[in-house]
């Protein structure tokens, strides 16, 4: 798929997913592209685990319940290695692992799938621990989300955005 | 070009641009491929200050002096609105600025141009102010990055990157 059309089809798929595998190769061309994304100073510092069926799924679905990880056929957990970064401001994780996870939201669309930045239950670091506990995670690694991946349960809709006028302006802000 | 093309060809541009102009056009497609990104709580933090030409820039470059922004024929700023935003852990600008820029850069190298994740001129708060000034962007605005871009003078280089097989697991972190 052409790069401008997958990042118009892109949206965040709040809802079900079908019950029909993802084929591996797929799942890796995915994480893939999320590896190739730019990183901070080069450091490199994501990491992915992928859950490829609902075996390995289930016991995070079981954990932090949502519907879309309760459905997908395959998921992408997305971490940093917090040891190879200084601890000062000099920090990129975030701006690393939000680039790798466009990246792979991109593919995943150009790939017929639909996929979600699915973050919100790791913000409890009781959760984070536990999730992280299941997947076997050092506790130098930080989980920031999982991308629940598959054939949308239903066509999902992308949320409404402003006008490129009110976000986009011409050599001053005006 | 295909998405995963882009992906892959997409590097950051560290050495001079050629005085070639880019097409506002270009620039607008570019800008309209951040815009896209997903934002966190749909927000959409990101605001975009289009540098069409060197007359924009010069100010810019005199300010934060670097090869890419006193070569580059245009550039975009990248910027976060953080009136919109609370202050407690649910402000995802770093995120959504990350993913806005991952989209440009991927656009920029479909359309045949060179650019770079600019922000350490912008690390410095007084030198962030003062580009903030020069832009005319108001102070509840935050400044994270400069894109340059342009065609490449001679050809850059990728960056090295670690193994697939250190980075990607499966089922569980081994």
């Amino acid at each position: 798929m052409n790069l401008f059309e997958a990042i118009e089809e892109r949206y965040s798929h709040k809802e079900g997913f079908l019950p029909i595998p993802v084929p591996l190769t797929d799942l890796e061309l995915i994480a893939k592209a999320g590896i190739a994304a730019p990183s901070g100073a080069n450091r490199q510092t994501v990491r992915l685990i992928i859950l490829p069926d609902r075996e390995a799924l289930n016991p995070i679905s079981n954990l932090t319940p949502h519907m879309g990880l309760e459905t997908a056929p395959a998921a992408i957990a997305v971490l940093t290695d917090t040891s190879t970064t200084p601890s000062d401001s000099m920090c990129f994780e975030r701006e690393d692992y939000s680039a790798a996870v466009e990246n792979m939201l991109l593919a995943a669309t150009a790939l017929g799938y639909a996929s979600l930045w699915l973050d919100s239950p790791y913000f409890n670091t009781e959760k984070e621990n536990a999730a992280k506990d299941l997947l076997g995670v050092p506790k130098t690694f930080k989980l920031w989300a999982m991308l629940p991946i598959g054939k949308p349960n239903g066509k999902g809709t992308r949320r409404e955005k402003l006008p490129y006028e009110s976000r986009v302006f011409y050599c001053k802000y005006e």
